[in-house]
């Protein structure tokens, strides 16, 4: 056991702490948004720089281990760093999906763009009328016509899909609705110029629209009608392609969410250092200090089992690592939302406000507690494998 | 002791009760918001239909004791209710304020319209500079120069100030900086037409800017002159009325957020009856019902105290109703926060969502443990008269 | 609706007061336990005083409304006061069921020397064996053999039943278990010098033995025979009484417990401001202030729930007081438990000693958690009531 | 980074797992208290066997990292494996400081006799007058007379002094009350059978006396002269040696406590296996199942810390790991301290009983919340080291 990160770890740390230092912070003030939802300009900067250095598609290259402390990093600066290294959701995980289970054909008309940055994609399998946590309610139908398969269907919340630089959706769906429940569904991939698609409205999260990376979409599907080629893997591969794209995506999620709280406890720091009320600066009052010890202490707890959990996963499998997965995406929201929490009470008014990026996060950290699966169903089927240990 | 309420009180809840059924409820989904933060046309109507109800004003005419359950019931729609009844902070707190400390000019000027509905109000003791918490660090100049002072600083969060009907703010400031800290501050009113005065820009809360109900402005104060006679009260005596204003505004807040917690149960127990996931209704799962038993827990208790606060206000007086004010103020934010958390949380996706009221009054609720002071000074205040019981 | 306590509860405080500052509180430190278990000769000296000052019985004298204050007050000494005033559990229970259930002669035979104070009873109901907040679970059988009963089974936590003045258990078990569930079980009252029954050791709670009151026994039924008009109310109405005996059960349980809450929050107001560390008293410091403020609010709140619980159950009956009565029973245990466990941390190694009463307390109220129904049961069934209002 | 043990804490691990399995569990019924404290018999087997296991001292041989997973699996019998490995507090620290600070006089006298098992020892710190936390307020006075030091003042919670095999005191105490803050304190070894020495009580932990170890006693130090040589270091170094001694002590709590977090989720897991209420079994309900996760949710970030810290101290030192072993002193506690909690509310009744080991686990666990400085003073001072980050 060995708590050292290796060498080549620490390289990339430092490049990645220069970049951040030199571009990324600087230019979060300069952050624009677009009226026609496009990637910003000063993301495309960065991307360019990005690649430049040698930052880009990491999470593709590295190891999950080496990858998480520079995932943590990108966290500090989460609207622009991600991105500026073609390391955003959902494209990441949809770009592993695509590797593992895209055909050649499927690789080059979309992985190839992907990796090279050039388009952008979605993940639609969250539906408006059912439960989604449990994928087996999903009801978009795709159905076989000839050598088609139509879709129809409404998905909302998905990310990614206003910004018109979104070419492709992988969209979930029943192929069979008549065989087992976890064999009825299918992924299947809609270029975004499909007849039939209509991204209707963009949907907010605690009224941020999430502009800088393309927000959450309501999309109807209304006999869309795509190659069968465009099938993802084989028919009713659907349920099990979705559990594998969303291990890897989960433990990104906590990765960068890590990061997302040493930077609001880093703003907290610095703000109870500065203001004074009742004759002493907020940093000497006993329960603001209590936030900050509270806070350094989860935080440290957190990071290891994410560590931990990308260490299973390159040594024994994403299989493998499947409770210390599901205890991250417990645990890491939570975490992270409540020193969020504290860090928009230390700021007072500004907290809450446009002026620092704390209310923002915690609304993007809440809602990881219900994206992918709210806690609840994570914590049910973490219990359950714990209970089965001791079953006669 | 009795918990019965009043005859009087059981027939006003019952007119409430009504016009909340056949006119508000049906008017929530046709709230237009208007781009120029103009009060929008339902709530216009809304007004009018309350005032020939008899349910205008309430507020002013009743006891807090007889008020609180009404004031309960607005919060049920607190989008549209308070305002529907001219019940709608900041107003209600600026009409308490002007009505017991303003001469005679003073209320003909503003209260009178005030009663009346024609203009609308804004009190803006809020500075980005300082930690506004405690009022005696608030830095904005009232200068008297010969029969005029002129006033300087820059305020933020001043809610209702966007809208243009808002025609008068209640401004705070350093009158005499040499005075003892208690006797430094004034207020005085300034009519938003006056020179020097800029609203100038929306600030936001959780990504919500609030346009129904005016917003919350920052708005800059360079130079404003205005007569000597729109001093409230006496030179030095801003920080007492502060102090009186603020007791009654912070019981309204937490009478209707009892509301708001009532509602988001409701919607709570509705959306888990329709839903399903893994086999069962989410109402038949265990963490489900937690939460629904915890919320009506809670909501038993925060009422209760928040009656009880209502009744020593009218008995022995806001002073004597210290404690307990301040109690409410500490509890009930936290308390409603929590059971909007639940609610957001069981309704998945669509709770995060503009198609839910439950993410707006969320970020409401949240920013009251905020407003009026953080809890943590709240608590502080609290703790040190119990400690003071003991000290011999 | 008002706040304010009638003359005669007023009055009858004034006296308890006296009585608890006199004679109650000078003699904690006398409390000497006995060997043998029975009644400590500085309760059976404070038995006679409060009788003499007209303070004897008063749970059944009085409307709980009434009483509630008094409990309360009883609460801050609770090894000593119930027990002084012939108002301790679970003789009162038991003192309730006979009034209400008990025929004449069993009313002559038992209730009487109860109320005289010259017995003292247990209520034998939880089983080891079985998961008893279920009260069908119950096991022990209550087989009718011509003129006579004849009861087998296991009981424990059977509070009181160690104190040789306990001289009868009303023991719960089924007399017919081919009936409906609700209608399996009796109630039937056995001497405590009937051949069969065996005291046979004394459960600890957290490593207290409470014998004070007549600790907790586990008592063995074996072939006990007892005359068959020994049987409360009719064959099968055991869970119907057991019902309505818990009900005012809780109610006196969480009155005291408001009591335990204020004496516990006295203790820790008076340790903070006498202690020094780092400088400062820790009475001064943000955490213990925090501490302060949180257990005042609560308390606070948890009062008024017992107080309109009381309310309801003089003016509609426990029925109609059904969600109130299980909201206490949920909410106060574990609301006085947080406070003792401040109060313990505030008062460092001794505040988990035997030299001051917070351990102890503390133990006790952590038992309200379980006893009578673990919380979890109480939610579910306050969560589905809560539920049934929505459901079409 | 590596989270694989080395193949040396492998083979450890397994054949200590052998001996709790094959001897220490088992034994476990057995223990039986002696009237005298004296070490109870079981237990004195059980050190003869893991002697000759090679299962002795092994938290001196060992690095950290190797004997924190050791020290973790004692903890699931917390009564018997850390006596039987002679790797039991306060023996353990004592060793430590005496190995380290300890004179070759000083060594051969009592720790060889500590190493070998022949004698156990004290550390005699806290005292009952004074805020112990804070180190500077220790009063009991070590005057220099000739050749000579004599020592008077009160100590209490002196753990292990009331089992006559206890042989010697370390005491901390001022020799010079005029030196600055940190070089009043010394410490001196005091044999148990030195006149003036009274061990007067034995202190309980929430009712237990901890009769197993030792227990916790009240120590009185009258006019007690021993050699100057007894001292240990140089005068006024006890503050200093205080500070050494507490770091390792307080991770070895850490370490045993995670194995006691197992024993009880283990526990917790099979009793509502077995018990069944309202139609299903305990295991079934989602209440149930979210303690269950969050359980070991806890438990899996808590450990990590350990281990870091546990790395830390090997790889820079104690000083380099000095937050990490105030952040698991903070965390870990109260993290077990919760799993107990739910452990003995999922066994009802017999959970706070001496039937299971809960109850008393639980007591030991809260007490670890206040022993070596309550929590409030460690997340205070590792604050301030956040905070200083930030300082310009």
């Amino acid at each position: 056991m060995d708590f050292a990160f290796d060498d080549k770890t620490l390289e990339l740390t430092e490049r990645l702490t220069a970049f951040l230092e030199e571009r990324v912070y600087p230019a979060e003030s300069r952050l624009e948004l677009n009226a026609d939802w496009s990637t910003p300009a000063v993301i495309r900067e960065l991307r360019q720089e990005a690649r430049a250095r040698g930052l880009w598609n990491l999470f593709i290259e590295l190891p999950n281990l080496q990858y998480a402390p520079l995932a943590e990093l990108t966290g500090r600066s989460i609207l622009l760093a991600p991105a500026a290294l073609n390391c955003a959701a959902p494209d990441t995980g949809n770009m592993e999906l695509l590797a593992q289970f895209g055909d050649e054909a499927q690789r080059e008309r979309w992985l190839e763009p992907l990796l090279a940055g050039e388009i952008r994609s979605a993940f639609a399998m969250t539906e408006p009328e059912v439960a989604s946590s449990d994928a087996t309610n999903i009801e978009t139908r795709i159905e076989r016509v000839g050598d088609s398969y139509v879709v129809n269907g409404r998905k909302w919340y998905i990310t990614g899909a206003m910004n018109p630089d979104c070419k492709v959706f992988i969209v979930m769906g029943q192929t069979d609705p008549q065989a087992d429940v976890r064999h009825r569904q299918s992924m299947i991939l809609v270029p975004r110029d499909t007849p039939g698609v209509t991204v209707k409205r963009a949907m907010t999260v605690f009224g941020y629209e999430d502009r800088d990376h393309g927000g959450h979409a309501e999309v109807l599907f209304e006999d869309v009608r795509v190659p069968a080629a465009n099938l993802i893997g084989e028919p009713g591969s659907g349920f099990a392609i979705a559990q594998a794209r969303l291990g890897p995506g989960r433990i990104h999620h906590c990765m960068r969410a890590i990061g997302v709280a040493e930077r609001a406890l880093e703003l907290m720091c610095r703000r109870v250092g500065e203001r004074t009320a009742f004759g002493k600066p907020l940093a000497a009052q006993g329960v603001v200090q209590d936030w900050i010890a509270e806070s350094r202490v989860r935080i440290e707890q957190a990071r290891l089992l994410v560590l931990k959990a990308a260490w299973l996963m390159d040594t024994v499998g994403n299989r493998g690592a499947h409770t210390e997965i599901q205890a991250i995406k417990i645990v890491v929201p939570q975490t992270v939302e409540w020193i969020l929490d504290k860090a928009v009470q230390a700021h007072g008014a500004a907290g809450v406000s446009q002026d620092t990026p704390l209310a923002q996060l915690w609304a993007g950290l809440r809602t990881l507690r219900l994206a992918d699966g709210p806690d609840e169903v994570h914590r049910r089927s973490l219990a359950r494998r714990e209970l089965a240990k001791y079953r006669k």
